[in-house]
């Protein structure tokens, strides 16, 4: 029974996220359709992150086990022409061993957030960014955003359905930098080994409020040791989220 | 009578082209409509390039007549307002004398052209590149652009549907270069005062043979001499294509 790791890119515009559920469409339930499609056995896809409705992905991670040895290029190409025309791609397909679990083997994770700041809504980056029109101070957020990276209790930024045991976590870094031709990107990187439930929209939704002068960097803190969640910004919409990358030990080695 | 120039962005996926036509929804069209909404009479609005169905812009030029002084802010907002939902966004507006045409003025434009090179179909990038699996030698593709740069006749190059009175343009630079993270992204520029009907698409189809090796740069220069539609590469398909800027004059003093 080979074990496969699949790298993933997604828009989760059409889809209620990640995880099978029983209302809406979830990319997992479309890949296990698609793979099944193929290789003509129920599978269980496995992914490193559960991305909500809406969220994308250019780098999910997630395994399968099939019973037969497919050529990787096969499990690749198979898999996409069956997702036809689900807005899901493998991008790659590698064996790996059985003791190699997409979510549990991780030990990093990237989400980069991208905000489109200008006064023209988005035409080509509908449902793809977050737009902001009033002008924002990306060096004030990149400042105020240090204030959240280390080891801390995330309370005031997680979900109220957030599974998670406890809610420290450590949050490796959180940069905050404009890009593009004309400056109107805001790019927010977060890394940590593992997120809250919608933490990362959530530290955004509040940086938000530092960049367009609401906040100071010392809101930010006192939001923080607040340990309650309305004590932060609300949380920024989802199409501007992406996962990004999935690290394992393996590659840090 | 102010005189307005407006700088457009726009996802032509779910339009017939810029210009209007009895059947389907155009840019030009949809801008009309939106103008109409807000400044209560009818306008004409002169675009500097007419793209084609499916082709996007990220900085088309137009001009409207108004009959009242609006402040530029309101007509880019109130134009952005009336627009919704249609995937067309005015980045900004400015005042211009009276002698401006956005077509008749300009003295440069320039097209983007994205090709995504790998195995996986785009998820994220739907409709906004040309999808080549592939492996393509951007290198090569770059080198036979250059056999096209210069004053020459494109008829090679030209849709038999071309209004030009002369098939003889210059172009001023045709580049191509990869980029992104995973060096997945070719990026193919055109340069020139104006364009053939479908001559970037002709161009970049037939650049596409080179890369994927069918053809030499030689082959490229033969296909340019023969003067001949049927001697050059098929169109690459719309939705890769970018009307990236338009430039005059008074821009280049």
């Amino acid at each position: 029974m080979p074990r496969y790791r699949l790298i993933l890119e997604y828009d989760g515009t059409g889809f209620v996220g990640w995880q099978r559920q029983d209302q809406g469409a979830t990319i997992q339930q479309a890949l296990e359709k698609a793979i099944e499609g193929f290789a003509g056995h129920p599978v269980t896809v496995y992914g490193a992150g559960r991305t909500d409705t809406g969220v994308h992905a250019t780098d999910q991670c997630a395994h399968i086990d099939l019973e037969r040895d497919w050529a990787v290029e096969t499990v690749r190409d198979a898999t996409n022409f069956h997702l036809r025309p689900a807005a899901i791609s493998v991008l790659d397909v590698q064996v790996v061993d059985g003791e190699f679990h997409a979510r549990f083997s991780a030990t990093g994770r990237a989400y980069r957030y991208l905000i489109l700041n200008r006064r023209g809504p988005p035409a080509l980056l509908a449902n793809r960014v977050w737009w902001v029109a009033r002008d924002l101070d990306a060096g004030a957020m990149d400042a105020a955003a240090q204030r959240l990276v280390g080891h801390n209790d995330f309370t005031s930024f997680r979900s109220s359905h957030c599974q998670a045991k406890s809610p420290v976590k450590t949050l490796d870094r959180l940069s905050v930098q404009r890009f593009g031709e004309a400056g109107e990107m805001i790019e927010v990187i977060a890394e940590a080994r593992s997120f809250l439930h919608n933490q990362v929209r959530a530290m955004v939704g509040t940086l938000e409020l530092v960049g367009s002068g609401k906040w100071s960097a010392a809101d930010v803190t006192a939001a923080l040791d607040a340990r309650d969640r309305s004590a932060a910004g609300p949380n920024a919409p989802p199409q501007g989220l992406y996962l990004s990358a999935v690290r394992y030990d393996s590659e840090s080695e």
